[in-house]
C-alpha cells in the first residue's frame, strides 16, 4: 500500500508540512459577528473598492493571499503555487485573485469544502517534496453568490429556516515544507467521496452534507485508531444549524456524543441575531474561521489538535432544475501544534 | 529546495507512476472526425440516453471512467480517488459523473486544461505516496456549453472564424504506482501561472492560451535542459489554428522551430470539412485525444516521449461581461514510453 495511507482513507503527512501564515479577509457582517478581532481585514461596504460584486469577491481573496503571504514573510511571487477556489461559474472568483500573480496555479472545485481540499492538496505537494510553499485559498460573496444561485439581491425574497447565509469571506494559508517555518503543521487527512442521500432541497444544504461529514469523519477515526476525544476540536465546513445536529444524531446512533468536541463553522461565523437563519455557508465561511480564530488558537496553545472537515454539496441552479439530487462531500484535514 | 522540483517550475516524477489503463468516449461528430478508430466508445446521438444534456455530459465521463479502470483490470470502486473536472457552472458534469462511485472524489477547474491538470495532481498524489490508483478525468458536451456560454442550440448564431468547437467528449485515465501496471509512465511535467495580455474574445481563446503554453513550455525547457526536439511530440491541449499559429510564432521569435514535433488536440480531433472554424476545444478534447490516440501510441510504441502541454481560459460569460481578460493557464506532463 502507498506509504502515506493508513487504512482505506486516511493520509498522512510525514514531513509535516507547517502553517507558515494565514489570513482571513471578510465582508462587514462578518465582521460584526462573535468572531470579530480574529480577521485581518474586515470591510467597510464589501466592495472592496470594485465596480461588480464577482470582482470584489476576486479583491478580497487576492488581498488575503497577499496577507496570509506578507505573514508568513514572502511574498506572493515566491509561492511555487496557489491553489485556490471559489462558488462562482468557472471559478472567476479564484482566477482574476490570482491572474496577475506569476504563480502556477491550480483551480479547485469542492463547493464550500474547498478551504479542506486546498489544505489537503496542498499539503500533499510540499509533503510530497512537490513545492516548498504554497498558497490555498478559498472564497465566496454574498452579492456575488445570491444572485448566481437564488434572485437578484433587490427582489428582497423570503428565506427558508433551513436556508444558510453565504459568508462574504476569504482565507488563505501559507503551506511551507521546513519545520522552522511554523507552529502549526498538516499531520493527516482524508479526501472523502460524494454521499447522496436524495436531498433535493437547495434551501436545507446542512441535510445534504451532513451524511458526508459523517462518513469522512467516521472513515478517519478507523482509519487512524482515534475518536474525538482524541482532538481538542472537531470542526466541520458549514453545516450550520440544521446540518450539525444531524451529525450529532449520527454518530449518536453508533453510540459516540461528539458534542464536547464539536464545532461548525457556519455556527462559529454569525450569532442567531443577525438573522442568518440555519448558520454560514459558501466556500469563504470555513476558509476565514479556520485561517482567522482557529490557526490562531492553534499557534498561541489555546487549542493543540484540531480534526478540521470541510464540506460542500456538489450542486448547480441547472441540476437542481432538473430533479437532481444535492450530494454532500466532506474532505478532512488535521492540524496540529507542535511543541519545542 | 524539495526535492521533486528542477528549476522554477519544472517538477519530476522519480517513481514514474504508470497510466494503467485509459478510455475515451465520444460524441457523433467526434467519432466520425480523423481519429474514428481511437476511441472506445462512440455515442449515436450525444444524448447517452439522458433527458438533459448536462446528464449526458456526466453520464459520458461516467462511463469513461468506468471504462478506463476496466482496462485497468480495476473496478471503479477499487480506486483509492478520482480526480476529475468541467466546464459546466458549478463542475455538476463531474460531480454527478462519480456521485455514485464510493471513491473518494477531487474536483479540479483548469478550463480546458483540466486532462493536463488531473494528470499532473494525479502522478503527484501517486508519486508521493499518497495514492496507489486513482483515475484522473475531465469532459465537455457541444449541447451543455454551448446554452451555458453562448446561445441557446435551437438559436442557430453565426461563429466567427476564430471560433472552437467544444468537443463531446471524455478522456479518463488511471495512474498506479507500481511499475508493473503499464508501459507508459508519468515522468515530469509543470503546474502553469495564468497569463493575461488583454484577450477579451471570448470566440478567440486560442489567442488568449497561447501565451500561456509558450510561458509553460518554454519554462519547461529551461527547467530541464531539454528542447523541443528531445521529444517525439509536443501537444497542446486545444489552441486550434489561430492559437497554434501563435505559439509556433513565439518560438520563433526565440529561435526556435517547435514545427517538426508540434501537435494541437483542438486540430487533431476534427478535419476542416466537420466546419469546426479554428478547431475543437473544451476539456473533452484534449482528454480524448490524448486518452484516446496518444497514450495507445506510446503504448504501442509508435511515441516513446510526448509532453503534453493543456491548455485552458479563465473567464465565464459573466466575467466577459464585465469587461475582464480572458487569462490563458497551461499545465504540462511528460509522458514516457519504458522499455523492457
Amino acid at each position: 500500500m502507498a506509504v502515506n495511507r493508513m487504512g482505506a482513507r486516511a493520509l498522512r503527512f510525514r514531513n509535516a508540512p507547517r502553517i507558515a501564515g494565514h489570513a482571513a479577509v471578510v465582508g462587514k457582517k462578518e465582521g460584526e459577528g462573535p468572531l470579530r478581532g480574529t480577521f485581518d481585514y474586515v470591510a467597510e461596504d464589501d466592495h472592496f473598492d470594485q465596480p461588480t460584486w464577482e470582482k470584489a469577491e476576486s479583491e478580497m481573496q487576492r488581498r488575503c493571499i497577499e496577507l496570509a503571504a506578507r505573514k508568513a514573510g514572502r511574498e506572493v511571487r515566491e509561492l511555487n503555487m496557489i491553489l485556490a477556489g471559489d462558488l462562482l461559474n468557472q471559478c472567476i472568483g479564484s482566477a482574476f485573485a490570482s491572474s496577475d500573480s506569476n504563480v502556477p496555479f491550480l483551480g479547485l472545485y469542492g463547493a464550500c469544502s474547498t478551504m479542506a481540499q486546498g489544505l489537503l492538496l496542498g499539503a500533499c505537494l510540499v509533503d510530497g517534496g512537490f513545492a516548498d510553499e504554497l498558497a490555498c485559498a478559498a472564497s465566496s460573496h454574498f452579492c456575488s453568490a445570491e444572485r448566481q444561485y437564488r434572485f437578484p439581491l433587490a427582489y428582497g425574497g423570503q428565506r427558508t429556516p433551513t436556508a444558510q447565509w453565504t459568508a462574504t469571506a476569504s482565507g488563505a494559508a501559507v503551506i511551507a515544507a521546513k519545520p522552522e517555518r511554523g507552529r502549526v503543521a498538516v499531520t493527516g487527512g482524508a479526501v472523502g467521496q460524494m454521499v447522496d442521500l436524495g436531498v433535493k432541497d437547495a434551501n436545507n444544504m446542512g441535510a445534504a452534507m451532513a451524511p458526508a461529514a459523517y462518513r469522512t469523519l467516521s472513515d478517519y477515526f478507523r482509519d487512524t485508531a482515534t475518536e474525538p476525544g482524541d482532538y481538542d476540536m472537531v470542526l466541520t465546513g458549514d453545516l450550520a444549524g440544521v446540518g450539525a445536529d444531524l451529525l450529532i444524531e449520527l454518530f449518536k446512533q453508533d453510540g459516540v456524543d461528539i458534542r464536547p468536541v464539536y464545532s461548525d463553522c457556519g455556527l462559529l461565523l454569525f450569532s442567531p441575531d443577525q438573522d442568518v437563519h440555519a448558520g454560514g455557508s459558501g466556500c469563504g465561511c470555513s476558509a476565514c474561521v479556520l485561517c482567522g480564530s482557529i490557526l490562531r488558537d492553534l499557534e498561541e496553545g489555546r487549542l493543540r489538535r484540531v480534526l478540521f472537515a470541510g464540506t460542500g454539496a456538489m450542486m448547480s441552479p441547472v441540476s437542481v432544475q432538473q430533479g437532481q439530487n444535492i450530494a454532500g462531500v466532506c474532505h478532512a484535514v488535521v492540524l496540529e501544534r507542535q511543541e519545542g
